[in-house]
């Protein structure tokens, strides 16, 4: 017998529409903000209100952005020779954060998917078609994770960036730092020997 | 360079006041509400909203009700002479739904603590009293977690149980099913010792 009201079950059931959100983390949630952080609760639906009216995608880059350019294609520094593709807004801050990167980004928001419905349209490749034809651009460097269908993106991306005259370069993929060669996969290490560059 | 704007940033924030949600979580989160699910985010500012001016707490066992009075207090099955004292809505629905138990609550909403400003008030322990004054509770059942703060909880619920006349009683700590005694820690043993039924 669930004796749960509506309004709570409603509660409960947007939660766990959060990812890695499940039946009994949602309770947690719902009866820590109701009890403990009810200012908390206006505070997230109020921030999910703005982000939902504010947040668009870069028209260049599809990046998220809250006034009409995002903050890398509207930096007047940053090389707009190079444009490096990657799936998701996270690969994106990994290669800025981690690397000292300071071209210009592509961000698919995805990969394509043929089975899922996600095609080149829903990957925006139109718009970097037009960003490729309009000259300029020396080189597309691609960051796509190496799954299969990551492959077939950058294999897509590749065509694309040579039929405009870009240089196409891809990311390495080998042994990570700190890795050992007796642990890593056979994959890895294949990509790793063939990739290998003059010492 | 941190290159979210004051939006994203502020959902980040918002959904990191969740309960086991840190900066990663947060910001998976709000990628995949912004990128994948708007009509999901939509409906948990709606939710959030509704369990804000909706959800109360019940004047009689302060549980978590909608419309006045919960569904156990206005349930006119339930023996009334029965009062099984918890610490949170959680417990209460483990107890509910994990065993035959059909009288009535108590939701204390946490456990006494005056270091943190906790009192007797805070529990809405005057309320129970007045309960218990009223007479008609045979037995006030104190299922409290064993911490140091429940066990010093529980012992001035005792004391105010017995001053109105009611039996008091506590739940069983001991041996769990299907636990080995071999790996019980030294105090559920001994409860367990000293909590011994007739066979």
């Amino acid at each position: 017998m669930n004796h749960y009201g509506p309004r709570l079950s409603g509660l409960i059931d947007a939660l766990r529409r959060l990812p890695g959100v499940g039946p009994k983390s949602a309770q947690r949630m719902a009866f820590h903000l109701l009890d403990r952080d009810r200012d908390g609760a206006a505070d997230l639906a109020q921030a999910l209100a703005d982000a939902l009216t504010g947040i668009t995608h870069c028209p260049e880059c599809r990046m998220f952005c809250e006034d009409g350019h995002c903050a890398y294609c509207s930096d007047a520094r940053r090389a707009a020779g190079q444009i490096c593709v990657v799936e998701t807004p996270a690969d994106l801050l990994a290669i800025e954060s981690g690397t000292g990167y300071r071209g210009c980004y592509f961000v698919l928001m995805g990969h394509l998917s043929p089975l899922d419905g996600v095609g080149p349209d829903e990957l925006g490749l139109g718009q970097l078609e037009t960003t490729l034809a309009g000259g300029g651009v020396q080189e597309l460097i691609i960051a796509i994770n190496p799954s299969v269908e990551g492959e077939a993106t950058a294999y897509y991306l590749a065509g694309m960036g040579r039929k405009h005259g870009a240089k196409v370069t891809r990311i390495a993929h080998g042994v990570p730092m700190g890795g050992e060669l007796e642990y890593v996969n056979a994959s890895t290490l294949s990509h790793a020997l063939s990739g290998r560059t003059p010492a």
